[in-house]
């Protein structure tokens, strides 16, 4: 709980958060809650073209070079999980957030919250875990700092990872320049990072068939980009899942979104770890996935593009923009129904990531 | 505490790091142990050309741009205290480290990991503050995350920021380019934060008397490159204090460093306050202060340039850099003798920033 020595009761709270004078675990699953407290909170107070951007990462101009800067903190728990661990993340989710930019991940820095206590051989393998990610990415860890809290303020290791890298020239990634007729095209298999997380958390015993797909994009988006430099956006579905990236891609670009339900690839064991738990493979973090909204005369050979590729070879195309409901997704069943895929309130799991 | 689902018996610790098996308050100090936990822990996992610097912030090349890039997570307890705010540090610290190379700090990434439970408003304040700061050191909020953890395993709000600086032409700052014959000046009185976040913490009542020297110092620092762009090294001495900037400029450059206690500014109430809580002002944190090695020829245009900046106003001249005693730094006293300054171990106050 914070202790705060100043009165906070001059701020006037903002009516969209009024249903939460506390912050809840909602406000961090990337959804509509976080939504709100970025609009509402952050946006107002910092202000800034850049921020406003409110992707992924943000493109910036500096000393003549396009830049893509990007920042994640990392709270997973466990801290070691069937595929990956707190360290791999931290690498791959920031170079994930550059790489849907375009852009080319060179350096990191590195900011460990470690809670006192924590086993230092711990601290090694998840610091092991993370050059090792680095170079397997090809980006430097450039920077770092540590700090140590009480026991009972932490969970052993949080790493927070911000990253920069070079924006290629002629590349222009955001949800704006999405029209209807677009083709969405997602990478490969869903779900497959959360389903993993939950079941060793629960200890579900799935982790046998079910592993996070946590891995580095950078190598798949430049083969996409190599075939076009003019693809229209790229979000990585991560907390919120599919659901969230394209109602963000959705919102912000005042299209509609039509996917095909039968045709988002939903492998056999996250399909039955999900009707165990009660969550909707739309809706599960992927670590290792992307979606792309790419101009219908290009879609074919970017798709045989990414199908070339390791990360990519489980991709398709599940859908299109559309002009009708604007901002809206809508998923259309096998039965030849529909169905709103809403963006998600909070978040289905916790700490994901 | 951490929850490994992997065994981490196969992991060797080294040597130095075998009396702590687990992380105590004093890793995340600044001092020997947070250095034992760099050499031994990160910079192997890690390795790279650039951390190897070791310094505040990198310097690196990207895409023809000559760039500083720094991180720092800032877990201050409380979160508001006289002089400022978690807000506050969150963008002067990383001002202050980008500035410590000669950069001009661009643009901050801002990494909420928020407490279930912590009120809005809290965040609200905190968000506030850091925007008006950021604003006040001319650098935008580029990018952010938000992630929230449960109840027990946080403290309210923690911050991580991140900052991208441009390195003007013909800077080379580092502790490598000191020499013996080079003047020491500290920019202004020492200990003010440490104290002020201590006497908060544990009502001790200075509060009248002492607040947090919290600044953004990229000003002066610009007008004394001003006066030569050849300043050999700039350090700002926050955790640790004086006593840990001066140690680790000493190390990294191999020259000794002598200081004349007397010439030290320290305000009076810092050094009752000190006197009663057994503290030594040369090691509490600064985190508006810094420290600067200078050649002979331009230290006094330099001290002039400082003065004539707000925020070094009471610049002064503490010692020079020797040939003697390689590495190690020494005091003389009033009274004629010699007492060796050490690298702190730890911290003697956790969580000052």
């Amino acid at each position: 709980m914070s202790d705060t020595a100043l009165d906070v009761s001059g701020w006037t709270c903002p009516a969209p958060l009024r249903d939460h004078p506390r912050v809840v675990m909602g406000h961090g699953g990337g959804g509509a809650l976080s939504a709100e407290l970025v609009r509402h909170v952050f946006a107002p107070a910092f202000g800034g073209d850049v921020l406003a951007q409110l992707g992924d990462s943000a493109t910036l101009t500096l000393g003549g070079a396009r830049l893509a800067f990007s920042t994640d903190s990392y709270v997973v728990r466990p801290l070691f999980f069937p595929g990956g661990s707190i360290g791999d993340l931290a690498v791959n989710g920031t170079v994930n957030d550059l790489a849907m930019s375009g852009a080319v991940a060179a350096y990191l820095s590195c900011g460990f919250i470690l809670e006192e206590g924590v086993e230092t051989a711990t601290v090694a393998r998840v610091a092991e875990a993370l050059g090792a990610a680095a170079r397997a990415a090809g980006v430097e860890v450039a920077t770092g700092d540590t700090k140590v809290v009480e026991v009972g303020h932490g969970d052993g290791v949080y790493v927070n990872t911000s990253g920069i890298g070079l924006v290629p020239d002629g590349v222009d990634l955001r949800p704006q320049r999405v029209v209807p007729g677009d083709v969405v095209i997602v990478s490969g298999d869903i779900g497959l990072h959360g389903v993993a997380i939950m079941s060793v958390r629960e200890g579900l015993g799935f982790e046998a068939d079910i592993v996070s797909d946590c891995a580095a994009l950078g190598g798949l988006v430049q083969s996409m980009l190599a075939v076009t430099p003019d693809l229209h956006v790229l979000r990585d579905p991560t907390r919120g899942g599919l659901a969230a990236a394209l109602n963000e891609i959705a919102a912000a670009s005042g299209t509609g979104v039509v996917v095909q339900e039968g045709r988002v690839p939903v492998p056999e064991a996250v399909r039955n770890a999900c009707a165990i738990l009660g969550l909707d493979p739309f809706y599960v973090a992927n670590e290792g996935k992307l979606v792309a909204f790419v101009p219908r005369e290009h879609a074919d050979a970017v798709l045989d593009a990414m199908r070339a590729h390791p990360l990519g070879r489980r991709a398709a195309v599940i859908g299109e923009a559309v002009e009708d409901h604007p901002g809206m997704v809508v998923a259309r069943t096998g039965l030849g129904g529909t169905r709103v895929v809403d963006l998600p309130i909070g978040e289905q799991l916790p700490r994901i990531c």
